[in-house]
């Protein structure tokens, strides 16, 4: 009987996250703040986040421990099996070694409570009663609810309204975990209620949704918000998944030649690769690949450069691979990878060539899925089927050198709450979508006298 | 940091299912033949069972291997974690330990793959082309539809209509994994069209449901029909879950007061009670219940006789607790709950004194449920919240009796494929629903001048 999985017990779960800015070549470039252009101080953020997340933001330690009760939730779920897709292989046939690490086995169905968990334990500490985010296709707000649900706190999510309407699954898990869900853009902001004045129809953003949730908070001194990819504390969250994938891949002997994540915002991604972009930095040979969608193609297509995070300009301006903060992406389903900016640390990396990216269209992503499903028996998540996309497409190209490849990928979620994107490919429904050429002219033009990092 | 989880790995699978008729005190009553009355023989079944599951269906033998090519796909999620419900046991402050066996982690969501994986390869082998069954909320359909595609067979799914009408999700993943899924009762049959010009409206139930299925593959000699619970070598295949458990449990040195599951046609429950029934057959003291619904109370108020499994009067008479083969089920959330009739070694056993029966109404399980939910992460399906409230119950029983107990259960699967049941629940729109008197008197009307047990 051969082996399928590598499983770490309670004990051996890692202690530590992993900062990748201890190690970075060069550094990052600040935030900055927009009236002034000058690097935004903790202060500045203090309206919208708690003081020890912000400063967890900055950190540069190497290592950061993960405190005792977020571990205590993520043993809830964690460690996630390491699986060797023995089944997809056979159907491949190529000289590859697949390997997933099946963050689809937590509560919320995705590596989303990873960080959840995390914010919402500091945000209990530092003494806030709420917090409010946004949430695309809903796995983080449903992550987000869950975690504040098991530290007491309130919660209020503003869903972008195509996948509220498109996925009410998403908004009940919220309630039953006991949080407010409110489709976006709504009433209850000025932001909102601009974008309503001019398209009362507006099929929302993550970009409107964003500047929802921070302007709901920055009125209410109880009251923080949280984000669920593209800082770098969210991204030191979810290493959890590549230092436990390391763990486990030493226990077999095996060294990845290839890691692979699907990216919307970065964070799972950089959960899977930080690690090996540290052994990378050190000499190691390995390559990163970051898959993202064709329609959504940030760090492809998308110029390096200042860029605000949400379309009302309330974030600070971050240094970033960005389609321009007024971008408003093709109705795809993979809500997830919709998202107009990179996660810096993703952004820097792809800069630095420490990291690649590769695009795959909807129709490829889910005949990937589709196989993957049909052998290996879990349905991926629209998101996960991009980089099932890129494994396929890495698998060919071994077979192609002739060289035998160790593929290792974050499997960051299951389809089983977003199933009508598979009954929408299944009936020849779904476009491919391919950014057209005007949207990077667009693009330049939203950032246009912004400072240049 | 406390211990979560006993995890076992690959290597420590089981590699055999045990038979616990091998160890009756008494014997189990056979199914009889309609038409005679005397015990039905192997060839009676032929047309509807392939030979090999016949065969195990009588085998008397203790333990019997599971094959190779079964372990092999088992492998893809099993074992499956022992989980200690540390969260929960704290809301519930009674002085009980709470142990959760999760067979949420297959990728159909459930207990169900354990058998269809077994009763796909078994019809490969035996070299069925097409398999055709019924299913209730969509557990069993979508499990069976994903083992017959690993094995290469054709599957036909008879779906009751109220929950093909219900669950759009669910038919979903069948069609994902490659099935093809028809509403019950259908115009493809006579038993359909003949429920259908009765009532074109008829909600249909898994009575008629398996009516249809069995009519749909006894006219095709390369078709077989397949059952996901009720029969002997269905609660056979799932012994898998309770002897995964009993080996957690030695692990942690632990041994359950209490075993508990849901019951809807048994297999579940029969998964992880039988290998703690034989313990108790060999003098060990403890208590094994399985939960119902009072909507469906076929154990606690259903009496013991010879009955049909079906509308249409296909299958053998069966001897078991039953509402009668022509009981309609309220339409309660949980659909795997809504058979008419339990399994004859469940009802075997409840007669014997050696499991015993608590029912509970919809109202207190979704209660427990989200209390499950809000504590442990995991939003539980609407059968396994009755199991839950049965914790619910005996934790409050342990607590007046001011006795320490150690709580085993089945945490048969997760509900996110079922999520309208909780919307329902949470805008207070659902009905306890007792079964009404005159529902016993009509399941007595039903099975007049059958032979008796």
């Amino acid at each position: 009987m051969e082996q399928m999985k590598v499983i770490l017990s309670d004990s051996e779960i890692p202690r530590q996250w992993y900062n990748v800015l201890a190690d970075l070549p060069t550094p990052l470039k600040p935030p900055l703040h927009p009236a002034t252009g000058e690097p935004v101080k903790p202060e500045d953020l203090a309206p919208i986040f708690p003081m020890n997340l912000i400063e967890q933001e900055v950190s540069t330690d190497r290592w950061i421990d993960i405190p005792e009760p977020v571990l205590e939730k993520y043993l809830l779920w964690r460690p996630t099996p390491l699986c060797r897709a023995r089944n997809f292989e056979r159907l491949l046939n190529a000289p590859v070694r697949i390997y997933y690490k099946h963050e689809g086995t937590s509560p919320a169905g995705s590596h989303k409570p990873n960080t959840a968990i995390a914010q919402a334990y500091y945000n209990k500490v530092f003494g806030t009663k709420r917090i409010s985010t946004e949430t695309g296709a809903g796995q983080w707000g449903s992550a987000l609810s869950m975690a504040c649900q098991m530290f007491g706190l309130a919660c209020r999510v503003f869903m972008v309204r195509v996948s509220y309407d498109q996925k009410p699954y998403r908004r009940i898990m919220m309630h039953t975990w006991g949080a407010e869900c409110i489709p976006s853009p709504s009433e209850l902001t000025e932001a909102g209620r601009m974008v309503l004045k001019q398209n009362p129809d507006s099929p929302g953003s993550l970009g409107i949704a964003i500047s929802e949730a921070i302007e709901d908070v920055v009125s209410d001194p109880e009251a923080r918000y949280s984000l669920g990819s593209v800082l770098n504390h969210v991204l030191l969250h979810q290493t959890i998944i590549g230092l436990e994938a390391e763990l486990q891949m030493k226990m077999i002997g095996e060294y990845p030649d290839v890691v692979m994540g699907c990216a919307g915002g970065g964070s799972n991604f950089g959960g899977i690769a930080l690690p090996f972009v540290r052994d990378k930095i050190y000499g190691k040979q390995v390559t990163i690949v970051g898959a993202e969608p064709t329609s959504c193609p940030t760090m492809t297509r998308g110029p390096f450069a200042y860029d605000f995070g949400d379309l009302a300009k309330k974030t600070p301006l971050l240094a970033m691979h960005t389609l321009g903060h007024d971008f408003v992406p093709a109705p795809i389903h993979a809500g997830g990878l919709r998202y107009h900016g990179m996660a810096p640390i993703i952004s820097h990396l792809v800069r630095e060539g420490l990291v690649e990216a590769r695009a795959y269209n909807q129709l490829e992503t889910f005949e990937a899925g589709i196989n993957w499903a049909r052998t290996e028996g879990f349905i991926p998540a629209p998101e996960t089927d991009h980089v099932i996309a890129a494994v396929v497409d890495e698998a060919r190209r071994a077979k192609e050198e002739g060289k035998e490849k160790v593929i290792l990928f974050s499997w960051s979620g299951h389809g089983l709450v977003d199933l009508a994107s598979y009954e929408a490919y299944l009936s020849g429904k779904l476009q491919p979508y391919e950014l057209p050429e005007e949207e990077i002219e667009r693009a330049l033009k939203a950032i246009e006298g912004f400072p240049k990092p």
